[in-house]
């Protein structure tokens, strides 16, 4: 019913976070129009300022008449809509889907929840793109960010790390995980990282991690098989600070695969704190 | 420099948790001479009233000491010695290992810690021997405890997160996880299973883990390799309590393999709530 070739702008679908705005702000710079629909109680006050529809999350319907009346190219859904509460997502797309598909997604992971609302969106002929597709600029680079190098402790630590994310990534957990030397002291759950970090501070102030007093990694990579297009890991300057006050050392994630929020003020935060960041390519995921 | 057909009693040092006093009475029951030594800062007051010595964790000379003097025909550790500080531990033993041993074991995770401990014992040659060996009757049998029993959905829950204790067993974490569905919610950290409990019911109470408001399952199994003598996971009525407070349907643990504090308590605290409590082979680990 749609087509593919189609001109169009390019509709990002804002959940919260700075990515929808930057996304969009990236997306005008490539010479391309962008219509930005906002989520009301997810998107940021400046993307809701800025953007040229609100809807609840809940109101899948509203949201499909703008978009037919926008007739997008392409489509991206852009920051965060897991929290506060995925439940919602759910409820919205019910009326699109047999209760025995709700129910098969019910009892899965946030990906199966997320990869069922792009299945309501693509049934209805819109093409999904990612990051990755609009903006590569913002994923990350291999190599090192900023001044700070991880010493031969925590390269070690990143090693054991990313195999521990290859391992659990099956069971749709731990897009990221803090490990003081080989020792695992957090996978994340649906709490999300920063919380993640807190309770890695938490075990540190308890005196449950031992010395050092200071070290240890944060080590982030996509989910096999997670559906690149919708829910790429990301870090920016909030991430590093939430790791310094864990502690940590410093910051791997996988290259490519996981998005910078404004890479300059991430550096600058690394820096200050002396923290390493280091994007590292990460075939297998 | 030992003998290890000498008789003498069974040496049980007592860390937190009511298991020491536990063992000790089975030990006592079946007819053999028991001394207790309890760990200042972990043992129980119960357990401090009744020990034959009160040591330190970190006067390892002061521990070494009563042993000679009681010259064991075999030694227990039990209950909790992990928290509140590990690296008391290390402390302790660190005039008797090198200092590259000793970042060995540091690097790595709790068990090695252990795994350390239990080394300068036996160094000086004496027999550890575990719960599986004092009183079989502790640990956990295969089949339903209590009035109820888990439902298809909670068993598949069962299967997945077994499934995934296995799968991060490797990398030293993980004794225990909350599922709900095929949801992996929550993997242990140094934290203990109460506090993974509490995360599992704010998660629950921040409306994080969708409907139905009730339901998913704590799974609970030891890592592979780990020193059964040593370090069994464990449960009991309070492990109950706070499951029902994260809104879980029941407990699975591997039968053989746990121990069970308090079977009469812990089945009646199910029943009263309303929870399964299962055991269940578990021969991968």
């Amino acid at each position: 019913m749609h087509d593919q070739e189609r001109s169009g702008p390019v509709a990002i679908l804002a959940g919260s976070g700075e990515l929808p705005l930057l996304l969009a702000e990236r997306v005008r710079a490539s010479g391309r129009e962008c219509r930005l629909l906002a989520f009301r109680g997810f998107a940021s006050r400046a993307a809701r300022a800025q953007a040229d529809a609100i809807v609840g999350l809940l109101d899948l319907k509203g949201t499909l008449a703008w978009l037919e009346r926008w007739a997008p190219q392409s489509l991206a859904l852009a920051g965060g809509l897991r929290r506060p509460d995925a439940g919602a997502l759910l409820d919205a797309y019910s009326a699109f889907r047999s209760r025995s598909e709700i129910r098969e997604v019910v009892a899965r992971g946030d990906d199966n929840l997320l990869r069922g609302a792009v299945g309501v969106l693509e049934d209805r002929g819109f093409r999904l793109v990612g990051v990755r597709d609009l903006a590569p600029e913002l994923l990350a680079e291999a190599g090192q960010y900023g001044a700070h190098a991880p010493d031969s402790a925590s390269n070690e630590s990143i090693e054991v790390g990313m195999r521990l994310l290859r391992c659990v990534s099956p069971f749709d957990i731990g897009q990221s995980a803090v490990l003081v030397g080989h020792r695992v002291i957090a996978i994340e759950g649906p709490e999300g990282t920063d919380r993640m970090l807190a309770r890695a501070r938490a075990l540190r102030l308890r005196g449950l991690l031992r010395r050092p007093e200071r070290g240890g990694v944060l080590v982030k990579a996509p989910k096999q098989g997670q559906d690149l297009r919708v829910d790429l890991p990301a870090i920016g300057p909030q991430t590093v600070a939430n790791a310094a006050r864990a502690g940590l050392s410093g910051i791997a994630i996988a290259s490519g695969l996981t998005i910078v929020i404004d890479r300059a003020a991430t550096v600058h935060e690394a820096d200050r704190l002396g923290l390493f960041v280091i994007g590292r390519p990460e075939p297998g995921l």
